[in-house]
């Protein structure tokens, strides 16, 4: 019976040192993504804001860039690089005209968040872990599972143009 | 002495009985809008994220829609009519193209949100207070401060349309 205690004793130090060790993009469940081994955080969509945006052509969508607390906190205070524990996502809607605003307006110009398109994208700050993507891991989920692995090349290329803002294109929007 | 100690307890129990009645619309500093008295609510910049949408025209604008903790879980649960306390949040941008993310596009497709713009409107539900309006008030405050009277008599007229949806238009993005 003490060897029994012992060993669960020992077992949950051990779950202890795990659940330590394991960075903040590996707590959720779900798939990886690939390259960068990101799973989709809990609760992102629970997140505040921190811009929107709109993209016109093939990607055609409305978008919102949320932040956890760490990101909330770096943009309010302009901290740059972000601190380890950053995590940015990037969630975005089909680009729809709304015939029921537009009657409102009297004028045809109100354009509103559809169904989900486009993915979610995700950047979280590693500094150790992803050294050669300027510190960055990024993912991208299309309905709940990773994209493969072409898409995750794209990421850090087109990232790197705003590397002088730590590869972050999104400014806070007050 | 004696007197002044039970003066003050009477002060302090008048200022209790005034705060419990206060509605979550009064709770905040500032200036009240005409008509409705809606206040700003305190901290609405971080409540969590209904919708976004775009208007052309005069507004030329990129908007996010926010919730308060009672207007999110309405939302989620679809709970109509909006029980009391909600609160819905409207913040605007300056629509703006971005020559920066338009590169690394390689062509012209990307808007951003610039400065505030056209104000931040609230919707406050408080069916007691507000039975003329369908249990809403209503408010704008540009740059803090609250929009003139004649702005906020337009308010409700335009929501009415929405009536089958207790007059907010903003559906939920996922």
């Amino acid at each position: 019976m003490r060897r029994m205690v012992l060993v669960l004793v020992a077992v949950g130090a051990l779950a202890g040192v795990v659940a330590d060790m394991a960075p903040a993009s590996a707590q959720a469940d779900g798939e990886a993504a690939p390259i960068f081994g990101v799973k989709m955080p809990p609760g992102y969509r629970d997140w505040r804001l921190i811009s929107v945006a709109h993209e016109e052509g093939n990607l055609n969508d409305l978008r919102a860039i949320l932040g956890n607390d760490v990101a909330i906190k770096a943009y309010r205070e302009g901290q740059l690089p972000y601190p380890e524990g950053t995590i940015i996502a990037r969630l975005a809607w089909d680009y729809v005209p709304s015939e029921e605003n537009n009657k409102v307006f009297g004028r045809r110009q109100s354009f509103v968040a559809g169904p989900p398109k486009n993915g979610v994208q995700f950047m979280v700050k590693d500094s150790r872990k992803y050294v050669a993507t300027g510190g960055w891991g990024f993912a991208q989920f299309n309905d709940g599972k990773p994209a493969d692995e072409a898409v995750h090349r794209t990421c850090f290329s087109c990232h790197e143009p705003a590397k002088a803002r730590d590869f972050v294109f999104t400014r806070y929007a007050p």
